[in-house]
C-alpha cells in the first residue's frame, strides 16, 4: 500500500443552487426484476444530501458526536418514472426550496443524462440525539441560504 | 442438521381487510443516530406486501420466472412521526384502498404497540419484464378484491 | 389500529445447543442474477445471534446505552455452496463453539431443508463504546455456557 | 436540469497490478455503535470488482443480459482491524492472485490513508444464469492476466 497515490473519494458540485451528484448502479443496487430496487434512491439521496453537508462546511460527524444533533428524514414523497439498471451512471441532483427553523425542504431527482427516473420532494428535521425536533444551528442556516433556490414573487 | 425442526419463517396475517406483519429491529436497520435509518422502512413495507400477496395465494416468484410481470413500486409518500430503536417488535399494518387495472393502491404504516412511527401511502404498478406497465393477472385482481377496504359512500 | 392482536415478532429457538432462526427471501435480498446477494448472509447470521443473545436473556441495545459495549464482528469466513431464491424458507444454524474472555466463535449455517447453501465461522469480540477489546460481562459469559458445544477430548 | 455539466461517476484505477476504488462513508454504511455495519465492507468489495471488470472493458450487464454467465462469489473471509466511521475517506485495495478456468481469487482490503481496516480474500467464480460454474470467457481470463500479481518463485 505504500506510495500509492488513491483516487479521489466521490463527490457532488453545486452549479448554481443546483447540487449534482454522481451515483453509478451496482450489483446491490439491483433486485431480481434486474432494475434497482426503490429503496436505494433513497440511500442516493441520502449521501446527496449529505456531499451537499460537506460541500457546505458543515460537519455532520463532529455535530453528531458533541450531541449538537442530527438532520434525518421527516416526510418524503417520490415518484418513479424510469427504471435505472446496472453500471447506468446516474445523476443526484438536489436544490434546497424552504428553509425552515428546524428543517429544509429539497427536491431531489435522479436523472440519467436527460431522462428523469425519479423525483423527490423531501423535508428534513434537524433533531436532538434524543430525537426531538431542535432549532438548526446558525451557521448551517446561513450555508443553506447561500444555495436556496429564490422564490418567485406571485 | 438432522432431525431439527425449525421454526416456523416469520408471516403476517389478515385481520379483517387489514394485513398485520411483524417485524423486529436488528443491527442492520439502525445508523450511528441509534435510530432505523429511513429507508429501511420501505424494505419492511415491501416484505410486508410479499407476505400479502403470499397469503393471497399469489406466486411472485413464478410469475417473475414466466415472464409474466412484476409488481413495482411506481409512487410513494411517507411521514416519520417517531424513531424505531434496536430490538424493538413492530407491526406493519397494510391495507388496499384502491385497485385499477394495472396498479394498486395501499396504506402501509409501522406501530409499536398503539404508537404509529411511520404512515406511508404506496402505487404498486404491475410491469412486463420490460419495464411496461401491464394489466394485472384476472385472479391477483380477484384475490385482492377480497381484502380491498370498502369504498365509503359520499 | 385499536384491538387488533399482532403476530409474534420473528424468532428463533434453541434445539439442544443448536440456535435455529427462520429467514424468507425478500425482494431486497436478491440481485440481478435472481440470486440472494452474498452480502445479505451476513445480515442474517447477525440476526441470528441478536435473537440467540435476546433468547439467552442478553440485552444488548441497554448495553450499548448504557456505554458498557457491544459485540462486533472481528472475523468471519463463508463459503457458498448452493443460491438462495425469492420466497425462500431457510433456516440459519448456529452454535457457539469457543468461549473466550472477550469473544466467542460460532459455527453459523443457511439450510433450506436438508439442502446446506452457506457455511460460515464467525468471530465476534466484545468491544468498549470506543472501540477497544473488552471483557464480556460474566453473566453474559454464562449464558452463552449453556449453549456451548461440548468440546470432544482428542 | 438542461446545461448541467454532471460530475463524473465513481471510479477507480489501476497503479500496476493493484486496483484502487474510493469510498466514502455515508449514514446507511453505520450502525448504532457509530462504526461502519460489518457486512457493508462486501458491498464496497463487490463495488471494486465491478468497477475493476469496467476498466477491463469487461461489460457485465450485456454478459448477464445475453445469459453468457455472471460472476459470483464462492468464498470469502474477512478479518475486521480497525472500525470506519461517518464521512471517513477509504480506498478499497484489489488484486488479482489466481486465475483459474472459471474463477479468480482476489485479495481486498479497505485503507484510510495508511491504516488498514479489513482485509479480506474472497473467490469468485464464474456462473451461467442457472447457476453452474463455467468457464470464464476467454477476453475475459485475458484481461484479468494483464492485471495478474505475478507468483513469486519458491
Amino acid at each position: 500500500m505504500d506510495a500509492m497515490t488513491p483516487p479521489p473519494p466521490p463527490s457532488g458540485l453545486f452549479q448554481g443552487s443546483q447540487h449534482l451528484f454522481p451515483v453509478r448502479v451496482y450489483y446491490e443496487d439491483t433486485d431480481l426484476s434486474g432494475m434497482v430496487y426503490h429503496a436505494n434512491y433513497l440511500r442516493w439521496f441520502e449521501r446527496a444530501r449529505s456531499d451537499m453537508l460537506r460541500l457546505l462546511g458543515i460537519e455532520q460527524r463532529v455535530a453528531a458526536e458533541a450531541g449538537e444533533g442530527i438532520y434525518t428524514v421527516a416526510e418524503l414523497s417520490i415518484r418513479y418514472l424510469a427504471p435505472a439498471r446496472l453500471d447506468d451512471a446516474l445523476t443526484i441532483v438536489s436544490s434546497a426550496a424552504d428553509l425552515g427553523a428546524a428543517s429544509v425542504r429539497l427536491r431531489q431527482q435522479a436523472v440519467r443524462g436527460d431522462e428523469l427516473l425519479a423525483d423527490a420532494a423531501v423535508r428534513v428535521g434537524f433533531i436532538s440525539p434524543e430525537g426531538r425536533p431542535r432549532r438548526q444551528p446558525a451557521s448551517w442556516r446561513a450555508a443553506f441560504e447561500t444555495v436556496l433556490i429564490p422564490k418567485v414573487a406571485a
